[in-house]
């Protein structure tokens, strides 16, 4: 049968793949890789090096497909969300069928980890119910941004018994900051949200290109810090073309 | 200057290491540990087993120290935290001034991540704010057993658009499940905080020595498995001496 792995790769730095992730990698006959075919190509750039660190060259072959377009014309949300999903399912059902024999090994790979804002898991489910072709397959989890972020502030994320709540700038816009929890990790925040919070005595501890060459930390209070860390934002965005990051709010400062 | 690393090993499964989580400890001259003294030293062995696996013989000294108990005479339970880190925080100063030379590298293994519910960093800073010994450090990040537990029951934490919570059966037990997130992962719930929650229809994942030979999956409505699910672990426990388990708590099923 055939047999899809959807493997964790870590948040940027190529030496935070796992063993089991480089073990499963070399398990692979056929990688597909969507791709936004833009500056974020950077992107996929780093996966592909990735796999020609860690696999045997001529081992496996990889197919890149261009990953289809939001519709901003849906709403709400998440009906945009599902509908690019499907699009994503109806991709993923197409490499399968075509692309993978009957006793081949597909693998995905995922930023951070699938069990974390990332939709692979979901398109994968969708993929099986549709019913048109049958596969098994299996999740090999990955170093989140999360983590990463924390380490490099060499940070615990919990005040001692405390809760940590992970959510989205999209979230924290609408409802603001969670009352019931002292630390909240805030991922995809295309919007800079935490300038509307309150509190000017929050701690905030921010990253960006984590684990990569192109790293950026700041952590500092957020009345004196959120600032800047627009400014840097839009800055590093300027120049890379693209930005990925991430940062925890703390209401008390350890 | 003396080098502390701070080295996250992920859940259980010794392949759950990172290639820079491995390369970090063949920097390592001496590693510290602290035992309990007890059945829990499975997870001292699994330990020494994969520095055994991933470092050079000979090319290191491993140095073990029984962990001191928490008093439990000590109220609240903060304070009693905080004693249990002060005389850890005496323990790694006395190591490091004793068995750690001017250019030499000190390594601790943290179970999961050092940023979730672990210790340690917490304990490094006191020993640096006390002053007595000066070291530099550094945090590698490791897969937690939130991942473990996502990737093992092929879920993603989140629904689409919203928060992940991860809170302690302390908490839970304290102050009931969060009313503002539809995702609650629970850690370090000796007590079986579950039952005591009124929903049967929340969806229940649970996991315990995930990735390690004894691993055992349950997933369902906590209603029909809350039963099981404590007779299961009482039995778990009892066989093996401990139990390491977490769960995601769920109000939709996905």
């Amino acid at each position: 049968m055939r047999k899809l792995y959807v493997i964790g790769i870590g948040a940027g730095d190529p030496e935070q793949v796992t063993m089991q992730a480089i073990r499963t990698m070399n398990l692979v006959d056929v990688f597909f890789f969507l791709s936004k075919g833009d500056a974020k190509d950077d992107l996929l750039r780093i996966r592909k090096e990735i796999c020609d660190r860690y696999i045997e060259q001529g081992t496996y072959k990889a197919i890149e497909v261009t990953d289809p377009e939001r519709d901003p014309s849906i709403t709400p949300y998440s009906a945009r969300v599902e509908a690019w999903h499907l699009e994503r399912a109806l991709i993923y059902e197409g490499l399968i069928e075509r692309e993978l024999g009957e006793e081949d090994c597909g693998g995905i790979l995922v930023w951070g980890d699938p069990s974390l804002y990332d939709s692979t898991l979901r398109v994968i489910d969708q993929v099986l119910k549709r019913g048109n072709v049958h596969f098994d397959y299996e999740v090999i989890p990955g170093i989140t941004s999360v983590q990463a972020l924390a380490a490099r502030h060499k940070i615990v994320l919990n005040g001692i018994g405390e809760s940590v709540c992970v959510t989205t700038g999209r979230q924290l816009a609408a409802t603001g900051l969670p009352d019931n929890t002292e630390n909240v990790v805030v991922m995809l925040d295309g919007n800079n949200s935490y300038k509307n919070l309150a509190d000017p005595d929050l701690h905030i501890y921010w990253g960006a290109y984590l684990g990569t060459e192109n790293e950026i930390l700041l952590s500092g209070k957020l009345g004196e810090l959120a600032e800047t860390i627009e400014a840097t934002r839009a800055e590093a965005r300027k120049r890379n073309g693209w930005i990925m990051d991430i940062y925890l709010l703390r209401k008390s400062d350890l």
